[in-house]
């Protein structure tokens, strides 16, 4: 997809840190006013908090996310911590928001796993829990510290919920097991086109909660423009995640995050795509995985016609033999189902 | 889960070619007389021919291809060609077999895709279609080099049909692009325990068409053993494949396989694992994807249970951070999600 920005000079970078003024809890709302302008092609150093901050709140907050807990109330109806909107000056509904990930750092050394009631496997279970997890930023490996099962309400239904240290038995927890991080965003999008507020939950074409832990350093996120400005709104940080995010959670800890934001308007491309160094990725979405899945297909032949000049015939055959289809997420209300498409099957010199 | 042969000394290799006496051809059935007896530790030298010889017969057959194409007329009611059965001595119910995959090499240099009436999009394009890609087993890619709608039969219902050249018009295909070569066998089972011809398409505990293209040189399966002996037979050979396998085939074509066969009684294992250098991957079978994503998810948690000795409640946190599942198939009849465990978050120095 290209588009490096070119020439030398300055690039101005914007500081967006979460306050109480910054963010907005559980929803996109394209009524909402933006919280910061920007040029297309600027930076935007951004904070973004995790709502599971009050696991345990002794390890996962700071006086910033303290002061955002206690002076945020109002909160829903989907539990996610945003900050934003950002508004990109000039963008308009059908060009795209091009928006570069140059960094997503874990601003303290802790994240929370909950396995929720909205878990995959919750009726097995019959009860939520809470897993502590300590980060080695060096390694790029986490490590369980304690667990203990939810009892500070009923369940897991107000977001922000602070489970004060010594109300629960800290257990120990995955002894002697590491897991790999891999930091991410697991809600950005672009305000939805609908007026009102929409639940920060189901992931869907103006991105959101697509949960996809490739939404890191060194990525490139595309999302379709459905509202002038754009209005981009980024949370639900998380340090690691498996394809699936089973338990209902990532391991969720507060990122630091340096974006560049970039209108396009040479993208024939309607559908939130994510960018790697070395794969073209799409997403579907559905009230189950099959139709999660037939979507992600149907997308993954749109892409390789419109990036890739293929032929129906030729991408279904390619789609069969050479693209890998991940389950992303089953906990989000809409299942997502992604695709991944290996660029160096497109040499440039091919034709 | 360990297991390498120990001592110096010699070890018998067997070699099983693919002829009228050897291949089965659309069925696993117990009752099979096996075509080769080994002991436990044995090598075997083994032909798996593809089915998808008849697509383009001048380039994806040889003698020894067309000698059981014109020969073993008993097909059905699954189309893949299976060599075997192979009895391992001393195996029974409650055994398992472990497989280890030494090589797995193409026979030819030419492959088929097929997009048949059992792909997932089938509804979309109206008509089935081979693509034929050539195998640069070097670089170890793949091109097309030509595509063609089935004509030769209303739909693909019969096992071996042969497309002769000159009857259908070669067009040409994928130009310009290459597909990573990832070798491996399709289907690989041991035999049910229910009496009579099974169908060599659905996958089960069983193994048989699993279709994870991780099935190849380096890797290990592990399948409970249901009957005396094991009877292992393995066919379908594949020289790529997405995950996902949408169009209803991968890239089929004839391999030559080297597999060392084990029998254990020290591994707690009832379903089908596999193993490579540096992961364990376990299999989820359905009559729709969220059933298999689900079956996957319990055979994670039993799998890092009994392999690793984790509480449910750890298991469960550490699936949902660091587990990546993926859909193997959607074209089998029994949809298959797979599991992905990262061996290396579990070093053995962690107790």
């Amino acid at each position: 997809m290209a588009g490096v920005p070119g020439g030398g000079g300055s690039v101005t970078i914007h500081l967006l840190p979460a306050t109480p003024a910054t963010v907005h809890w559980g929803y996109f709302d394209p009524g909402l006013e933006p919280v910061l302008t920007v040029a297309s092609g600027d930076l935007v150093q951004i904070e973004a908090l995790t709502h599971h901050a009050g696991d345990a709140p002794d390890l996962l907050m700071d006086e910033g996310i303290e002061r955002v807990f206690t002076e945020v109330q109002d909160r829903g109806p989907g539990p996610h911590l945003l900050t934003g909107p950002i508004a990109v000056a000039g963008a308009r509904p059908g060009d795209v928001l091009q928006v570069d990930i140059l960094a997503a750092d874990p601003r303290l050394r802790y994240g929370s796993n909950l396995a929720g009631h909205w878990g995959q496997l919750y009726a097995d279970f019959g009860k939520e829990r809470v897993t502590i997890y300590e980060l080695d930023l060096a390694a790029m490996q986490g490590r369980a510290l304690f667990g203990f099962d939810w009892t500070t309400t009923p369940v897991v239904d107000m977001a922000g919920t602070i489970v004060e240290p010594g109300t629960v038995a800290r257990e120990p927890a995955l002894e002697g097991v590491v897991v790999p991080l891999r930091p991410h965003f697991g809600t950005m999008g672009v305000a939805p086109a609908a007026p009102g507020r929409h639940s920060s939950v189901p992931p869907g074409d103006h991105g959101g909660n697509v949960d996809n832990w490739r939404i890191g350093a060194g990525a490139r996120m595309i999302y379709p423009v459905q509202v002038a400005g754009a209005l981009l709104s980024i949370g639900d940080p998380h340090v690691s995640q498996g394809d699936g995010e089973v338990s209902g959670t990532a391991l969720e800890a507060s990122l630091n995050g340096l974006l560049r934001l970039t209108v396009r308007r040479d993208l024939d491309i309607r559908v939130p795509v994510l960018e790697t160094p070395t794969e073209l990725l799409v997403h579907g979405f559905g009230d189950h995985l099959d139709e999660a899945m037939r979507v992600a297909t149907r997308r993954t032949l749109d892409l390789l016609g419109t990036q890739y000049g293929l032929t129906r015939d030729d991408a279904y055959s390619f789609t069969s033999v050479a693209v890998d289809f991940s389950v992303t997420q089953v906990v989000d209300g809409r299942q997502g189902i992604h695709a991944r498409i290996d660029k160096r099957c497109f040499p440039f010199w091919r034709q």
